[in-house]
């Protein structure tokens, strides 16, 4: 099978625009994943895959056609792809698979969401509505209230504590506020974490992600199209997935998001590069508990050692390993079909040293972390800058 | 990139099932695609894509998991593809990626609709709403209105006849009188037909297909794994996919889905098969005049042929080209997301020789032909009974 490179990638600003579509959204990133590469046409796309789960834009069924034809990218073999969450994570996974499968040479994957608007029955019921429904939704538990429960449990288990928490806050506001596209691009004080309001004890408003809207896109190529238009050759070097139990009582445990596991373990392997040699990763923190379940579920250090790893700074720009560099989900938000795509967005500029006053000095190597609900889907993707595309 | 196979498929009645879930629905579907290959096993299975509108089940996102989880596949990368009322055509198209791409060998596509089921709002709003949103559906169209202005074109085009739409109804329910799993497993007269109430004219009742509950699944393998497990090995020979604007509104004409047209050339180049070899299709028949349209957007006959073609009784079973031998979406059923992989259960069940009372003597080649709302998708696959698997 053959290799497979990102050449491009665009977003429009993460937030809250009333005044923009869901397609105008999609087209912003679009434009933007097309100008960062020099001679490549709309015409050129053989392909795309779009992310959302589509609570706006009202186009309920066939939005991926709706986006793409807008987007003047038109004829060409357009699916929508969804898993909650990690919809356009799984679209890059999808056209990961076109490029291999020799059916395409240049693939967009991509995804949006608009989660302010709203205003209508369908919006309203759909904000919240990917956990598991029979036990956990009708139940009344929502998503903050399925992640308050693991981070009790990690809390229980292995002595987590609020501040450590707190750490992931302040220090994703802090790398949020050096992006231009962050919906919270603001800092937070230790101080302002603490005395923020309660959500889903233990989790208070700081331990949350904003609703935001947004879209994200990238452009994925085969060797050939990445030798002639790529300035910088970035390989995407492993790809896993996993799926589990959509509820969180179906799983094992409360403390890890097995499927984040599984799915690492492939790329991984796949890429054969080790958690140690990571530069950079953008890891999906919708709650912070959920970034401290990465940082074990990825192998970035042992179970109930994330809190303090977090509170080393060890994790922050300037630390051994930076994550979510981008503000992550908590700063930068978290427009749910935009956010698999949008971490590629900052693997992208970050290994093309375009990252600004966020750049992490001579990434290499970064990873995507993705998951679809409570941990119900994962995917990880793992991207590395070459010299040149190998002959 | 290499071959891809159909090794096995099954699908659960279609009808209206109170009494089934999305879930269950999906379970028989699997349990039946499983237990038509010998000594294959749930844990087998690398990867799986489901298809599915999502109007029935509740489980808004995340749905794939939801159900491959219930049905016993545990762990594996799912992906939820939608494209209206083309989901599962489209999850059988990621399929053949995903084996052709070298990272699986053993993929599940299937998909899933419960639709019989209105209760609550979002399943009653859901209904038809994969139509266009801006100019079509919010002024008060849906999809008998839209199919209704292409009949009414190719009838003012062509002199296509009111009894011409009939005889697609009359051909399908005799077929689907002979399949125990049709939901509408009657037969009709042309007179039944010309007294039925009128839904949008010039389309009546038994111009359009039903609302359904059901599901279907296939699975798909590469070379070696049909080498090994298929009595009847059947090459997947072509796959072509093509989107096209949402809208009716928004393209040239109103007398072909070009989508279709499209779709149908990249298969027939793919797989170095014309329509004059075909032995059977399944089409996209949600509407009368939509079975008309795919003769002619397929090349099975010329742009305006199709009232006479049917008429002729050549589509219908002993004649030169049977098409629709399930029934179609005209009497076995339309379950949304079901049907794509539905018809290729159908196509499977005819080249292995297991089609019962409807068996096209000595069948081939087929072709299956699934449309995503009124056109803005279209995939084609094409079905080839080989002897043995090529070293």
């Amino acid at each position: 099978m053959r290799d497979v490179y990102l050449i491009g990638a665009g977003q429009s600003r993460f937030g809250s625009f009333p005044d923009e579509t869901y397609r105008t959204l999609f087209e912003i990133a679009v434009d933007e994943a097309l100008t960062s590469i020099d001679s490549l046409e709309r015409t050129d796309i053989d392909e795309s895959f779009v992310g959302t789960l589509g609570v706006g834009g009202r186009q309920i069924g066939l939005s991926g056609p709706a986006v793409t034809e807008f987007a003047g990218i038109q004829g060409i073999p357009t699916t929508r792809v969804e898993n909650a969450c990690a919809a356009s994570g799984y679209a890059i996974r999808s056209a990961v698979q076109a490029v291999k499968s020799g059916m395409a040479d240049i693939v967009l994957a991509g995804g949006y969401e608009v989660m302010t608007d709203t205003s209508g029955d369908v919006t309203r019921y759909w904000l919240g509505v990917s956990g598991e429904t029979e036990w956990e939704r009708l139940a009344g538990t929502t998503f903050s209230g399925v992640y308050a429960q693991m981070a009790s449990a990690h809390m229980e288990r292995y002595g987590t504590t609020a501040d450590q928490l707190g750490a992931v806050a302040v220090k994703n506001h802090d790398h949020g506020s050096r992006n231009p596209k962050a919906h919270l691009g603001f800092t937070c004080t230790m101080d302002d974490v603490r005395s923020a309001p309660t959500v889903a004890d233990p989790l208070n408003l700081f331990h949350c992600c904003p609703t935001t809207d947004g879209a994200a896109a990238v452009i994925i190529a085969a060797p050939s199209v990445a030798r002639e238009l790529a300035d910088t050759p970035i390989k995407i070097s492993g790809v896993g997935a996993a799926s589990d139990g959509v509820g969180l009582f179906q799983r094992d445990t409360y403390t890890s998001l097995p499927a984040s596991r599984r799915a690492a373990e492939q790329a991984y392997e796949m890429a054969d590069i080790g958690p140690e040699d990571l530069d950079l990763a953008e890891v999906h923190d919708c709650f912070a508990i959920a970034e401290l379940l990465a940082y074990e579920d990825l192998g970035i250090c042992e179970p109930g050692g994330a809190g303090e790893l977090v509170e080393s700074g060890a994790t922050a720009l300037g630390g051994d390993l930076p994550v979510n560099t981008s503000g992550g989900l908590k700063s930068k938000g978290h427009p749910i079909g935009a956010t698999g795509a949008g971490q590629a967005v900052e693997i992208f500029e970050q290994l093309t040293n375009n990252a600004g006053d966020r750049q992490v000095d001579g990434a290499r190597i970064g990873l995507t972390h993705n998951v679809g609900g409570s941990g119900g889907a994962a995917v990880v993707h793992l991207f590395e800058r070459l010299e040149e595309v190998p002959a």
